[in-house]
């Protein structure tokens, strides 16, 4: 909350991205190096998020639950990939009731290793699986650099974890949760996001295969924004997880895993966002529409009040906020809940209270152009109508986005340049020397294989060998 | 799940607590000494209990956030007493990706000292006053004696922390948020409890008043179900929130702090629990009818499961679970589903389907007593009848069993007796001195100082002092 402009993007796309988050009182920086405060607006977002992830969490048959903050150092231990990978980024606690633990405890950096352990104790037989858990919850990886909800040492997120009796049915749940991810994103936050598979170099540390969701930020850089693990029988075996089939033989289960984090808030401001700042999908944001009183006069206001209460009461099936501070003037809370991205305006004042109607401003179009005058009788069906219109309107500004932001160069030199200005798309022999050499040179990472692919094949962009798959490479958060 | 008997309370009340919690799946012990993991079943009642209390504090003005997991020792050390009273408990995390930390970070058993931080940055002025925000989230107490969900090493709750100007909004919101539990527990979880004021001795570390909930379960002990505290400026002196009052000048803020947890899911198992298991409240519970359908040919099945369907759409306003397992019998099947408490459960046979009834029978009275036939057309009307009726029944009975466990001893010797076999409410001196020496003696402490007073005066009932206050002791979990 402030009178001071933003940064614009183009001026400096990181700035305004801080700015726009600490002045609209989404999130603050902890006292702890890289650990931040959601305040109340974004913990009201991630709430409308959690509701919309997790009504279709329990659609597809999973239930919640809570397994430990505490993970015993010798658990991460037990498989291979994932310690290395997860090692250098654990939290760990040595002290307990004043006396040093014999076994030091891990902060969870994810919960495969302990949710494996249970597994392994309440799975005995065929008729038990599949087992479709989900957790809401923190988890802690020691990050060096870090950025407000796009990488933070403390985080939020939830993280399912599946057992399965055969390898098929773990990979359709890992396919399946990708999707929900997807329509998720596409649905409610109008974030167009592209499903594919990760490759080797970029999978989950224990993974067989990852797959995620990539979406384009405003920079053109690439945001990771859910990923969803088929863990094959490397959990299994590490953690003994078996089942006895039908003709009464052990086998080890098929698991997965997957996760939607905090950092998806930060998808949100970086996919809609503005130069005026935030800009929130109505299905999503915390406040849908503001109502801004206009009076100077007592009389005035005496003549507007009981309109606005009127209208706010009409309009209950919405999340409705009114501004009625008195210590600031209307022009400062314009842009305060532009600011915060609020997505309708509506401002009533005396002479709207005399012709009965009121004024409408939508976030997403700037100015005269997205004010309309609407008759109050009207105003109901006309609210959830311009909301559905924003929600559409933002989904296709952003997909058009990122459309004239992927390339498909002809070569490795247009590669070089496609990747500075957004995504190329292109063949891929799917060899680590190719992707590594291009990251070295570029910076750009494989941000997937898409699920939807040209099919045929092609030559790959770097080495030139036969192809059968495009990838997205892109500089990435 | 299992055919064997539970322990039966008055044989081994502990056991049967422990065994009915393991059975009826609603948590686990976890690998980490004195961690939980609550399992589905037990998550999905907590989710029922977050429900009904978050519905209350944003009704009451509240918003949800997140502050950090982390906490650095030295915001620990800021106040005298609060540091007295955690230092033994605390969990220290030294070391941070792979390095010693230089300042060792205490995982939160409470997060009165970091929230006390960011308000000193986020309030200037009254304006900015009050300022309610609520957290749901885990902490961890190194606990040394630990018990599912009475007393866990990491445990679940939501904690509130609010700024006031004037000590009296603050004391107004400390009781408002005593009132919301109470009416909670009385409510919606048919748990009877006395809401009242801690004494001295028993207040939160850096309170200066704490109230609590005290329920009493079903062996007689008393369980703190709930705390609310007014911190006085005590916090806001340590972290020095202060704000601009109405003349300009700086002023210190009055907090409160509020809290409410995983515990009372003990709470509710251990006051309407039966020697057959779990009786859930229905409005809690996670399943509110359990129907099961009975056949022993695929003829019958045939009859049988499109009635169960048609039913189970019909009483789609409820929480519904059809037991369609086939590898155990009916009878496993109705003692597995009153070993988890659910209210009502519904039989439907071939008999059922050619009468057009259906057999109900409620969890709260066991056998014929509790066994209705109810004609398939009235179906949706009666269970919700039934399940109101259940409802206020489980409430009564709590309630009736407190009382005729809450005794007026007329002296210390009855009192001595008393506490062995429930509560004494008695007159009280308010003396820390005769307080310790009747724990010393008894065992029993001071439960509360309920708010409903008989008035008047009367003698100590351990030194015989005058006394103004009545007090309940009781020996307590």
């Amino acid at each position: 909350m402030s009178d001071e402009k933003l940064p614009s993007r183009s001026e400096n796309y990181s700035e305004w991205y801080n700015q726009a988050i600490l002045r609209a009182e989404m999130a603050d920086y902890a006292p702890v190096r890289g650990c931040m405060v959601v305040r109340p607006y974004g913990w009201a977002l991630w709430e409308n998020i959690q509701q919309g992830l997790d009504r279709r969490f329990k659609a597809t048959g999973h239930v919640n639950a809570a397994f430990p903050l505490f993970i015993p150092m010798s658990f991460m231990e037990k498989e291979k990939e994932h310690v290395e990978g997860f090692s250098p980024e654990l939290a760990v606690v040595t002290i307990g009731g004043g006396e040093v633990l014999e076994e030091p405890l891990v902060v969870r950096p994810t919960s495969e290793t302990i949710i494996g352990h249970m597994y392994s104790k309440w799975i005995k037989s065929y008729r038990d699986l599949p087992i479709l858990i989900n957790q809401w919850g923190n988890v802690v990886r020691w990050e060096l650099r870090t950025r407000l909800f796009l990488r933070t040492l403390e985080f939020y997120w939830q993280e399912g974890h599946t057992a399965h009796a055969t390898e098929e049915e773990a990979e359709a749940e890992t396919l399946r949760m990708l999707n929900v991810y997807t329509r998720f994103a596409i649905e409610d936050a109008a974030v167009p996001v592209v499903p594919g598979r990760k490759s080797e170099k970029e999978k989950f540390a224990g993974a067989s295969k990852s797959y995620t969701i990539e979406a384009m930020m405003g920079d053109t850089r690439a945001l990771q924004s859910g990923t969803s693990h088929n863990l094959g029988q490397n959990f299994a075996r590490a953690f003994d997880i078996r089942y006895l089939d039908q003709q009464n033989e052990l086998q080890y289960c098929w698991t997965t895993s997957w996760g939607f984090s905090t950092r998806f808030v930060g998808a949100i401001i970086m996919t809609h966002g503005d130069d005026q700042g935030l800009v929130l999908p109505p299905k999503l944001a915390p406040i849908q529409v503001v109502i801004v009183p206009i009076y100077r006069s007592d009389a005035d206001k005496s003549r507007v009040m009981p309109v606005v209460e009127q209208i706010r009461n009409e309009l209950d099936p919405f999340r409705v906020k009114v501004d009625d501070r008195t210590e600031v003037t209307p022009g400062f809370k314009f842009n305060d809940w532009e600011l915060r991205g609020v997505p309708l305006r509506i401002e009533i004042g005396p002479r709207d209270v005399e012709q009965g109607t009121v004024a409408i401003s939508r976030r997403d179009i700037p100015g005269k152009a997205g004010r309309t005058f609407v008759p109050q009788t009207q105003l109901a069906g006309q609210v959830a109508e311009m909301l559905s219109e924003i929600q559409s309107s933002l989904y296709d500004r952003a997909k058009k986005f990122r459309d004239d932001h992927t390339f498909d160069p002809k070569d490795y030199e247009e590669l070089k340049e496609a990747v500075q200005k957004g995504w190329a798309f292109s063949w891929w022999c799917g060899s680590s020397e190719c992707e590594a050499k291009n990251k070295d040179d570029t910076k750009a990472t494989t941000r997937c294989i898409p699920l939807d692919q040209p099919g045929g094949s092609g030559q790959c962009i770097y080495c030139g060998a036969r192809a059968t798959e495009k990838v997205i490479f892109g500089r990435a958060y």
